[in-house]
């Protein structure tokens, strides 16, 4: 078998792969790594402050007592005894067995980004509409990319979504003959944004979601990252039907084992089942164990505090540091929670074709647009402060002024050279570890 | 919010989800697990002949040394060090460097079943057709069907897959006025068959593919384990194009861990990596190093060893049972190496109607239509030798002996009363763990 060529498969590919390119601004990741780079890209987690000597004998042991089963198959909705403690760590996000948090109703996904995905297959057929904030979580767009579905954003300001935007796109999706089928949104400290859902917002977007019978996708990473209070309580403590509820282990304990869960109304939960049995069989039993003890063995409510008053120590540095170095004309978000500050430049400004030069100055950020699905955003910028230093984040921060100081001077002098229009996000933009 | 109820959302599912429903059959795979039946129906490999307390200690001193990391998320192809342990393992499959495998082109997935998914994802638009052969892996089945494409089968012998018949299926699919895109297939020991292709077959069926430009998705979970000799070199070491292949350390080492991979042409592999970071961001990191660690640091050849003679001698004892307790008129086949051997029944039986008296008989095994798309295979069924000792499987063959014999005295008595009808195949069949 020779003569044939790699490209001679081409036409066999689906529908859905024509819209998937690699994007140029995916190849500066990879430079974003070099350590002469401060990265405010990337969303890992600082996994170095969990207690590894403790977390390596726990693990020892569980393969010592319970190796043969860890290490075999499970069943696809994932273990009882983890299904359990994902309940306990959603009672403490304020959704409980009083409002029908039920084990039963909860599938173990290998992390959340696979619960989207399995929401994505059993409610989304091409063409089908999903509404999310603008911006939305780079992670999610891809999914609904992949999934052929149309994403139309709703605005979004200081409280979260806007109710009467929400209204707004609702019926502006109706007019076009389209339905949509959910509205997808991250109500506390946002990615990228950094805002919450003001508590009053809260029943009335739940009302108008009832109301055009619209389910809600409520994603909720970062609930037990508030670092001076805790969030409102989330959509699901105030709604039994009619939204799906996704955590993860990701923040609270390690993204590397890549657990994550999906709370879902009965009937759904079991198609949820039967499509991520198709897709990956069943979740990884080993890392399903691992975190069953971790969460029933170790102080995980005393580690949650740790990395609050990490993280919290860290936004206060990049907070700062914007106050001491960002020119005249930028804005940004005061997250109470989480991992990200939101930036908006002065108009001129174009954050994707200004990445080049911020990676030049040996800063790095992620431009607006990966957070649109409409090519919008290019006047905003996401600074992640979760891994590096309070140091190396000040570092970072008076960099980038300085890029964003000598793009204003230049804009100033010669005009506008940004580039013209607005090209859709392509899929991949942004890598995984920088979503 | 309240007034809604579940099925209110029962409209909104995707096109797809309409022919996913749980099948009876599925609750008796719950029962089979009950410590007094026989289970010859579970595909799990026998990971209490791993070597814990070595795996145990070479795990908590990873996480002591590197626990940061391997607690992080990685980027989405998987890990460069885990691609190359890979290319070691494909290598002694027969797939090296001389056939162009290198570590660029591998994306490390959840166990195998994603890189089918993935697969699916890259290439199937709903109305595609799939060859596979008769019967074909249940798992794959499930992707398939996901995927909404159409799964053709052809036929196999005691030497795998019949050129002739492929020959005969290509043209069918083609006067029908669709085109199949790719030709799945598990030529070493095959499962559900328990056959392989025989080596003068696969230049012919690679030839055949090639001239009607199909793909080859070639299958190889097994063909480290062939307990006489290896299979013949497979069909990706004879075909640089044009064959994607698929493996897995389910079973040379811990299916709970959740780890495979793909090799794919260089701009194949591309949409793959991209689809699978829309689905699961990333493969688990502490996963991919614990597999790294093992493979580099660990005697994996010798505990290949070890699990080929432990599985040689289940087969020989379910080999040796049959012999002694199938009634006249079953047949089944001679597995060379894997998990599985594939019984036929005498035509009047249908083991999916008898599946309830053999768990009564305290027996359970997987029903042949499983294993079909088209909803024939009732005169069939698998049995799985990798689990149970030796004794339990000649208990667990004589009491299906005897359920098979009742159920003979009962026609011959009664006439066929089975089920009219083949109904096709539904989604969920088969949990995982039987796979």
């Amino acid at each position: 078998m020779s003569g044939t060529t790699l490209d001679d498969y081409t036409d066999l590919y689906a529908q859905r792969v024509h819209g998937m390119k690699a994007s140029e601004i995916r190849a500066l990741f990879s430079v974003a790594n070099r350590p002469e780079v401060v990265s405010l890209a990337g969303g890992s987690p600082y996994t170095a402050a969990l207690p590894l000597d403790a977390i390596g004998e726990m693990v020892a042991e569980l393969i010592q007592r319970e190796g043969a089963p860890a290490l075999n198959y499970c069943v696809g909705q994932g273990e009882a005894a983890l299904r359990e403690q994902i309940c306990a760590v959603m009672a403490e996000e304020g959704v409980d067995a009083s409002v029908g948090a039920s084990p039963d109703d909860v599938v173990v996904t290998t992390g959340s980004q696979q619960a989207l995905d399995l929401v994505a297959r059993v409610f989304l057929d091409p063409g089908d509409v999903v509404l999310a904030e603008a911006p939305s979580y780079v992670g999610a767009l891809g999914v609904f990319q992949a999934a052929e579905a149309d994403v139309v954003h709703v605005q979004m300001d200081d409280d979260g979504l806007v109710p009467e935007a929400l209204e707004e796109a609702i019926a502006a999706v109706a007019a076009s003959g389209r339905r949509a089928k959910f509205l997808y949104t991250v109500p506390a400290f946002h990615n990228p944004a950094g805002v919450t859902l003001a508590e009053e917002r809260r029943e009335r977007i739940l009302e108008i979601c009832q109301r055009h019978h619209l389910l809600v996708l409520e994603d909720n990473p970062y609930g037990l990252l508030g670092f001076e209070e805790q969030p409102p309580a989330p959509l699901r403590s105030r709604a039994r039907d009619g939204v799906l509820y996704l955590g993860t282990f990701s923040k609270t304990f390690a993204a590397g084992i890549r657990l994550g869960w999906i709370l879902a109304p009965h009937a759904v939960r079991d198609k949820i089942v039967m499509a991520s049995e198709a897709s990956i069989l069943c979740p990884p039993t080993f890392n399903q164990r691992i975190a069953t003890r971790y969460f029933t063995t170790m102080p995980w409510r005393e580690q949650l505090k740790v990395f609050r008053e990490l993280y919290r120590e860290r936004r206060d540095a990049t907070l700062a540091a914007l106050t001491d170095f960002m020119p005249d004309g930028v804005r940004w978000t005061h997250p109470g929670g989480g991992f990200y500050v939101w930036l908006t430049l002065p108009e001129a400004l174009d954050s994707k074709a200004m990445m080049p030069r911020a990676i030049n100055a040996r800063v790095a950020y992620v431009p607006g647009t990966g957070f649109y699905a409409d090519g919008s955003g290019t006047s905003h910028l996401r600074l992640s402060y979760c891994f590096p230093p309070p140091e190396r984040l000040r570092e970072g921060v008076r960099r980038l002024g300085h890029v964003i100081e000598e793009e204003l001077s230049l804009r100033s002098t010669f005009g506008a050279t940004g580039s013209a229009g607005a090209p859709r996000r392509v899929a991949g933009d942004v890598p995984p570890g920088i979503a």
